[in-house]
């Protein structure tokens, strides 16, 4: 079956205290972005690419692959006013039935073995969300106070996070509701089985100047 | 009042793929454990520090303190079979109340600030615990599939762990069970109430190589 992904690329460089929002920062010799779309082209050269971005930075992403001669075909769409809004808006620009990933525009470090990982699960079992192990202790806090709770019992969730175009298209026509902070929480409302599979530590979210710092060193390990 | 801090290196180097046990691995141009000591001495010069070896690493220790040079004053006492046993040996060499960590002997990049909250809370509140937002969403797993949870409802919990000594030795009076991962849950399930504050990011756990390269990167960013 067909792949294709969804990038979402809607963030700002508050965190990361820059002008520039944080996907188009420089990193390893490039925006962010671009190193995040080539591992999804090297992985499969056929992936369709959909890049959804703020209306407001289509035109620095167009004069940024200009400047550095990004040629990788795809597509983008508009991002909305919530992460969910934006996934949506990049599903309609997948017609075609296969297996779609949802990806963070700002984790470049995703590895080969985890997208395929991510894909063949999905293709067998009709989801796949990529997750790690809880590394430090963790408590559950609230009104209550705080309690240790076992790590062994949670997992941290990563992305590519893929489904079958058809079936995340139908979970994405529910209302938005405050607790969908990713597509796997959003399937799973519809009443969908999630299926997990495994990650890869070095898949950092790059947010903040520490992470370009960190991500820069596990980038050249992963490569060399 | 007076500080003290017991320091656990229990570990081998199975994670790190090393001989060497981890907390003596040479980084950042000395090992581990006498950088982790170092950041307690620069924070309070008056702080009595106990080491907690395995008794065949203690040999070991020694030649390394004679090669290094390292002359910060401490006692040593000996390993026991968890990690329980191990803080239980150590508090039996702090004769005077005083207020007490239990650190990770492979956290070197604990920050003065985090040893500030840790020991502050603690003299005001009976005991402190570094703790760190959840910045990766997380699910609960367990027999039932897994399923969404709010990170916001959750942290993850560093060291050094700070209570008062009479109190800490009463509560390791204990019979040991096998959820005891930390001194919080020690003392919570004494009947205690546990209070929380502000750990550092950088504050990582040294267990494996990626960690060892990350580690020197946020060693160097500490330091500049």
């Amino acid at each position: 079956m067909n792949k294709s992904v969804i990038i979402v690329a809607g963030g700002s460089g508050s965190r990361m205290q820059s002008e520039l929002p944080k996907q188009f920062i420089k990193w390893c010799g490039k925006p962010i972005l671009m190193h995040t779309i080539q591992r999804f082209v090297e992985f499969d050269s056929q992936m369709q690419i959909v890049l959804v971005l703020p209306k407001d930075q289509m035109e620095l992403w167009n004069m940024l692959c200009t400047e550095y001669n990004f040629t990788v075909g795809h597509s983008v769409a508009c991002g909305g006013a919530t992460r969910f809004e934006s996934v949506k808006n990049g599903l309609e620009k997948i017609s075609q039935e296969c297996l779609v990933g949802v990806h963070d525009g700002v984790r470049p470090l995703v590895s080969a073995q985890t997208l395929k990982n991510c894909y063949n699960t999905a293709a067998k079992h009709g989801c796949a969300i990529p997750v790690t192990d809880v590394i430090e202790s963790i408590r559950e806090v609230g009104e209550f106070g705080s309690k240790a709770v076992a790590r062994a019992n949670y997992k941290m969730v990563q992305t590519p996070q893929v489904f079958f175009s058809s079936k995340l298209k139908a979970t994405y026509e529910q209302p938005y509701r405050d607790f969908f902070t990713d597509d796997a929480s959003v399937y799973e409302a519809a009443g969908n089985t999630i299926t997990l599979t495994e990650g890869n530590l070095e898949n950092i979210k790059i947010t903040t100047p520490m992470d370009l710092v960190v991500g820069e060193v596990l980038m050249h390990r992963s490569s060399s």
